[in-house]
């Protein structure tokens, strides 16, 4: 069990978009509880706070789990919500004008609040979201997933979604729903990425050592957007590379508690990691007709 | 639920490996409830069943389970060992000189008597195995483990036998006990290849439609030995291959239930749902560093 550490969806993914991007803003709200050194790390990386609420007196979203033996699946022990019910996203001027944005997980209801700040149609709308809002939500849920560009869900969220047990089907019916593309996280069984017509299956990189796989799936979120933010290019080739790029920045989040690993990883260490997954999937082969 | 279906691993093990194969033998026990239609499908694909004794007035072996909602995890409910019990392999003498032997799913004594009649050591020993023998005959299977070149099982029987919990510690430990190769079999995530100090991911096809995945992993290991007796080549090159056409093969096999999908499978089947692997898991990526 680890101790408390700092976490948010927020954190890992602007986290790991810096990686890519000079310049992004983050819109959330924070206890006073919350580490300034952290904030400054974020600044250092480029991303802006100008939309990040810090209340006095109250105490930032808490999340305590146990994960599972296989590290893939866990039980949530404790969920304080905090600061996060008082959250009503204001959108900084400057924010309004985002070509990309990443919708984190949490209420449709404010996901959608940010939606209607914009001040026109962003390039692209990525969103998270989780079985917690399918099972209290569902309908402002649905209203939010018309509205994005890709759905970001993990393969049991693709089922209860849709209600269909083959994910090939769930991907039919949640494409139906407004979004151009899926990608169904499966942990430490890679991703799909579904749409076009077409179908992708990235590897996740068998590690030696999952430490905590807490924030790896908002770290890919975070990567994938970034990548994507970064070569402005939403072909299906390149919605591929994403993924990688994602899983890749994944796999470092599980090597360490919190935001650690994260912190400290270089365009070197990303790319001897990608460099690994190309090896993972390699393979030629010659047809067997004859 | 499916109604009861014709079965056992040796089965979908010889109908797999027969389509790359002219000539091969089985060694198994049935009672005589067994179809002699199955029989005669077995040999009309070249499968010699000089092997295979029928045991007048006794029950075949009988597996009921039921598959969970993602099809991926079942529970048994019913097994009934029956004829099984009385198993004492013979090997027919023109079958002692088989260059590649597949062990299927077995009590692992009956696995070493057969490896105990070969003339000589194969060129390649396949083993399949599972945790109902972990539980129940741990020192006589790790005995059978540390004779054969590669072991497949999947990935909570690979956590079992291992006591780890990551896949990569499991599979360092694993093939310290003697198997040159791991094949850790993850169902609808995919397979992979473990040796030779590296790792092999091969996904599984999403699939439109699971109606029953009962026999995949023997119709894997079947394609898996076939294509390699037929290739004759060991490498960890072409054991990616053999993955790769053991996962399509297993494939068709969920498709339908029992045997029957697999009995009408043509080459041309094959190569254009290998073709689908390709497409699966292609990707090209400039590396990131600038």
């Amino acid at each position: 069990m680890a101790e408390k550490t700092v976490g948010g969806a927020a954190t890992y993914i602007s986290l790991a978009a810096s990686i890519f991007l000079e310049k992004m803003g983050l819109v959330s709200v924070v206890g006073d509880d919350f580490p300034e050194s952290v904030m400054q790390k974020l600044r250092d990386r480029g991303v802006d706070l100008q939309g990040l609420e810090v209340l006095k007196g109250k105490e930032s979203f808490f999340w305590a789990g146990r994960y599972h033996y296989d590290m893939n699946t866990r039980d949530t022990l404790e969920t304080r919500l905090n600061v996060l019910l008082d959250l009503d996203p204001k959108l900084p001027a400057e924010y309004r004008k985002a070509p990309y944005v990443m919708l984190g997980n949490l209420d449709p209801v404010v996901q959608g609040k940010v939606l209607d700040q914009m001040n026109e149609r962003p390039a692209l709308v990525v969103m998270d979201t989780m079985n917690f809002w399918m099972d209290s939500a569902m309908p402002k849920l649905l209203e939010v997933i018309a509205r994005v560009d890709i759905l970001t869900i993990n393969d049991a969220e693709a089922r209860q979604l849709s209600g269909e047990h083959s994910l090939v089907k769930a991907a039919n019916k949640i494409l139906a729903m407004g979004p151009k593309y899926l990608v169904v996280k499966k942990g430490e069984h890679g991703a799909l990425l579904f749409g076009a017509g077409r179908v992708f299956f990235a590897p996740a990189l068998p590690l030696e050592e999952v430490v905590d796989p807490t924030g790896a799936g908002d770290t890919f979120a975070g990567g994938f957007i970034g990548f994507l933010a970064r070569t402005q290019d939403h072909s299906f080739v390149n919605l591929k590379r994403a993924i990688i790029v994602g899983s890749a920045l994944a796999s470092f989040c599980c090597e360490r508690f919190g935001i650690e690993r994260l912190l400290e990883v270089s365009r070197e260490d990303i790319d001897e990691r990608i460099q690994q997954f190309v090896e993972l999937v390699d393979f030629d082969i010659e047809l067997v007709e004859e």
